[in-house]
């Protein structure tokens, strides 16, 4: 995997993917999808994100306060959808599923072998973990597999209809 | 405009589409674009975005904690930048790109007839508002224009390239 430069992480993450998360627990990683995240700072790059307190992964995120988002293209849809019809607590999804863990830089949860983009993360804020299960990360590292050159993302509509990526436009934006 | 039920406002949001914002602030109305949103919470709908500091918005949303989120289709790509490049100091945008503003049903903030969607918000929590320019909305009231029947929405990856929705799949899935 080629490193991501922090500056560039946001336009990762801006057009809103399916991702999925991954934490750590008792030595063991479980990995869950997620839609509920957004930007929230160019640089150092932070995310806010939506972790259901329902999910397995709550826990591990509250405690260990360390995860990695990992953001699949296309053709991981139907393992992407199977991670989120399985419960952590019972299965070994990496396995089962068909996912690879390897080893993260800076944090203890797995980056995901076969997602395009993994971004390893640090909780920085939980203020509103309580009220909203609303956690805000820090990227400490990002990095990106060279050999998917252009990878098309999903987003969730609801009840397993997704939108995949179609064309690019570009316009002359002074935006970043 | 047709009224969207509030328990299935989320699959407007979820997917990750450029939005605008409109606040209104002394008796004027302002439109800025965002990209950085995401849902909270099903029912009742809360959103949690990112205004920046520096966007004229932002005294807006922070002092009447109201705002409108419209939903434009590719379309409007060229007025969404538009939006995006222009200061709402110095301009009427609305007037100025070619925008309607129309009355909303329970906040102040104007809809935008263009927009196939429209969400009428307040602000519910700001405890992250002075580190992150943070806010967390619900949504009160939803609106959809029913003569847009396919809307193709953008998602932007940084300085004016926008992906446009491409195909639909549909896979089993157990989450809402």
């Amino acid at each position: 995997m080629q490193e991501v430069p922090l500056p560039e992480v946001y336009q990762l993450l801006e057009p809103g993917p399916v991702v999925l998360l991954t934490t750590t627990d008792r030595g063991r990683a479980n990995v869950m999808t997620m839609s509920w995240h957004m930007m929230v700072e160019f640089t150092p790059p932070l995310i806010a994100c939506v972790v259901s307190e329902g999910d397995y992964s709550f826990q591990a995120l509250r405690k260990h306060r360390e995860c990695v988002i990992a953001i699949p293209a296309v053709e991981l849809a139907e393992k992407v959808v199977a991670v989120g019809n399985t419960h952590g607590r019972d299965t070994d999804k990496f396995a089962a599923i068909g996912l690879t863990p390897v080893p993260a830089s800076k944090v203890a949860p797995p980056l995901v072998q076969e997602c395009f983009a993994n971004l390893e993360c640090r909780v920085i804020d939980t203020r509103l973990v309580n009220r909203f299960n609303l956690f805000v990360l820090e990227v400490v590292a990002a990095w990106r597999d060279p050999k998917q050159k252009a990878p098309r993302t999903i987003h969730h509509r609801g009840y397993g209809r997704f939108t995949v990526d179609g064309e690019t436009i570009t316009l002359a934006s002074k935006m970043p």
